[in-house]
């Protein structure tokens, strides 16, 4: 696991009892995101996957969508990897993933994100009311629509939605031994996990996620869920649209703009997944609902 | 309130049963703070002390240290307020806060913090490793330091940490009804609430907390405790200790980063802060611990 964790000594009180031991921590360390050379962004991440977080990211932020566009990724000491992916050890692991830059190789043609955007590409510099800016800029900037139709070909029924968290939670490896972790995974509409990443930083762990499907060629993810071990913000349900992930689920709440951004692009949205609950906020057409069920 | 909350449409499903109903969500929009008529940062927010969230975020950017430095701020729609604290309801409620961008003045003299930088203060382009630029970073930029000698004016003891909790839960008033929010709050050493601020993102309820101490001219913060709803990044570690906060407690688990900081610059880090049970990371000098019930 590299630097997933890391060992610290610390003091525990127990009911007035006190002792000192090692404790396992997770480790999180900043990331510099370039493109070309030139710094992009940075973001505190958990170490591993750094390439898959840096393509993720950059698909987040519109500038990628297909590992065509990917020439390839390297550490800026000199550690390199191509576009496409490699055995998920050969990245995290290992004591070659000893830096904090890594730097991101478009193909030619590809256009260089503007470097004053920074990490505004989803907000820019408008007055807008109540994210008004925010919701056309994701709309202009998706390479893909999600399929909104009322027969589209996802579908998902609430049972199946029941049973992800308790698999999402089987599949987390460090947050039992740190507790201090997200973490995102990828189903199909069956309830297969296809994959997980855990991460300090939640939006980095759906990045991740995202990533590793871009350098897979699996983009858009058109038929896969998308659940968070948290809240469901704007930030995510984005990186779900621009993703092409037709549903994200939630333990917990989403934000009232996360709500929005479903709405206009058809994300379906599920919250305060838990147990045989839930809430829908938008896309209802993808959850089979037993009519006979429905009530005012 | 104002739109600290808004109400959506959701569908429930419980046990097979859908109803349709509407929910309560946490407000979330995105707010950009700009510096002399300057972008700096644009952050996604719950709406409400948006003047205190910005100077706040100032703050912990090493850009204000005092009120003095603080000309004014308003918002770039027109609506204006001095640089010190008026009634809470003032900034967050009615209709003038209908903007999502803030322009900070600062005071003649004040350095204008490099654009370039953008949120970047804490990490800056190095290929540091281990976050060592960022440690760096940090201890140069404090205007002040944490005071570490052991015989420390602060003081508290485990009973008074294992009462936060309770007490922060019980003054958050947007959290029953959303399930959507993080809480910051200010203690004094003898767990008396100082402040509590709610937000859809842990670092701006803390960055309102801070910015409101300012606005007041109470910074340093040098006896207060900080507790925070979640964990303790290295990005709250850092708030506090620019605000000169000798004491971040934290309900559940730390990073390495964030412990890191709080042993180079002496922050006591308590964290998993549960019951009668927590863990203390850095800076024990400051917890009342009884010395004949130390075990190995």
């Amino acid at each position: 696991m590299g630097r997933v964790t890391e060992r610290r000594r610390v003091i525990r009180i127990r009911d007035g009892a006190v002792s000192t031991r090692p404790d396992t921590l997770v480790a999180e360390e900043p990331m510099e995101i370039r493109v070309g050379g030139k710094p992009l962004a940075i973001t505190m991440r958990t170490p591993g996957d750094d390439f898959a977080l840096a393509a993720g990211f950059l698909v987040s932020e519109g500038v990628l969508a297909s590992a065509d566009e990917l020439a390839n990724i390297l550490y800026c000491a000199g550690a390199t990897s191509g576009g496409t992916a490699g055995p998920d050890e050969a990245e995290s692991g290992g004591g070659s993933n000893s830096y904090n830059v890594v730097d991101v190789r478009l193909a030619d043609g590809v256009p260089v994100p503007d470097i004053s955007l920074e990490r505004n590409v989803y907000t820019t510099s408008s007055c807008g009311l109540c994210g008004k800016a925010s919701l056309d800029a994701v709309r202009t900037t998706a390479r893909w629509a999600l399929d909104t139709s009322p027969d589209t070909p996802v579908r998902i029924a609430p049972e199946t939605l029941s049973a992800l968290p308790d698999r999402l939670r089987a599949a987390q490896r460090v947050f039992e031994r740190t507790g201090g972790l997200h973490a995102a995974a990828l189903f199909t509409a069956d309830g297969e996990l296809l994959d997980i990443r855990e991460d300090v930083g939640r939006h980095n762990a759906v990045d991740k996620i995202v990533g590793r499907a871009l350098q897979q060629g699996r983009l858009p993810l058109s038929s896969a869920v998308l659940m968070v071990s948290g809240r469901a913000s704007f930030e995510l349900a984005q990186k779900a649209v621009m993703a092409g992930i037709p549903v994200l689920a939630a333990v917990s709440a989403p934000s009232s703009l996360a709500v929005d951004l479903a709405v206009e692009t058809g994300l379906t949205l599920v919250g305060f997944l838990r147990g045989s609950s839930m809430n829908v906020y938008a896309g209802e057409h993808r959850i089979t609902l037993d009519a006979a069920a429905t009530t005012g």
